[in-house]
């Protein structure tokens, strides 16, 4: 068992708040408050200031939901995107990535998580019913999908589809196959399986 | 190549401060500032709170430059302590460690680093001449070299003892050997073969 002694009662609570974030323990947060510790006064009280407006100036997109610097968010907000297309993700992180990939010009819908009856999850705690509105009172033509290929996001998957069977709107999800640039001995069979049952024809 | 849009300016500058934290990239970055998102506001308040008084607050004892809360810290002030030996240590984590063990009940004097020359670190950097003055004025009888039993650690150790050899003062360093608990084919073989050599009494 280890007792601590911490020599400063700042350095303890320093160490305890680091402590709280996931995946650091308190030997980690002893080391990131000693890097700390070595920097400028003014760069550390920076870092200070920016947690404290973090939660005081983040806004959500009324749209889409995402985190954004102002009531509409910077994509909701761009003209030249295609506002017939919605793509639908679990977070902010998705997002990104999908923005990542410069290969989507719609606009996104985030739920802010998936339906996960373990963790507590119902549809009514994510943004559902704004989507089911957006569709209903925009000129939606496609949701796209864009959900984490696991059992609760294909449950996610599945309620938003039978929500929005009345809509007139076409439902896709992303393509799911083998990963491109990966050996094919390591896909699992499930992925394979489905990758040959949808194949697609060949192009170059 | 990863081109990471934020959608916000507050969030930007919160991942660029975690991710500047060592062995932190930027998507732990975050991964740590969507986590302070879900939280309360006082509680992440609380956090910037503290890394602003941390740099202000914190002080560094005046005898053995240990991080304090007061001018001399609680392990120098406290007159039960063993004032005749002096255990130098590289920093305030070494401290705690061996405080950890309970096995020691008399000063530390923190060197604040070892001596790195590939690190730009020299014996000018490090509070060695603080130890020296303290050997020459206190009642000094031993001192215990607790540094780190690398090559930079050794360097330091020959340095302080070089320094020191015109006091009248017993030197010793940690005892070196196999590691309790451990199975003796993982111990390396420099170990091992230093623990041939200064091989002990057996006492139960």
């Amino acid at each position: 068992m280890n007792i601590l002694h911490y020599p400063s009662s700042i350095l303890e609570d320093a160490v305890n708040e680091f402590a709280k974030l996931p995946g650091v323990g308190r030997k980690t947060a002893l080391r990131l408050v000693l890097h700390l510790l070595r920097q400028d006064k003014e760069d550390v009280e920076n870092f200070g200031n920016v947690l404290i407006r973090l939660k005081n100036e983040i806004l959500y997109c009324k749209m889409c939901h995402n985190i954004s610097d102002s009531e509409v968010c910077l994509i909701c907000g761009d003209e030249t995107r295609d506002s017939q297309t919605i793509c639908v993700v679990e977070n902010i992180k998705d997002v990104m990535s999908v923005e990542n990939t410069q290969q989507y010009k719609g606009l996104y819908h985030v739920l802010g998580g998936i339906i996960s009856p373990m963790d507590g999850i119902g549809p009514g705690d994510l943004e559902i019913e704004s989507l089911i509105s957006r569709v209903k009172s925009e000129p939606v033509k496609e949701i796209i999908l864009a959900l984490s290929p696991t059992m609760e996001g294909d449950t996610t998957n599945y309620y938003i589809y039978r929500k929005l069977s009345e809509c007139n709107v076409v439902i896709s999800t992303l393509a799911r196959g083998v990963s491109i640039g990966n050996e094919l001995e390591y896909a699992d069979e499930i992925t394979l399986g489905r990758s040959i049952l949808n194949r697609t024809p060949f192009a170059q």
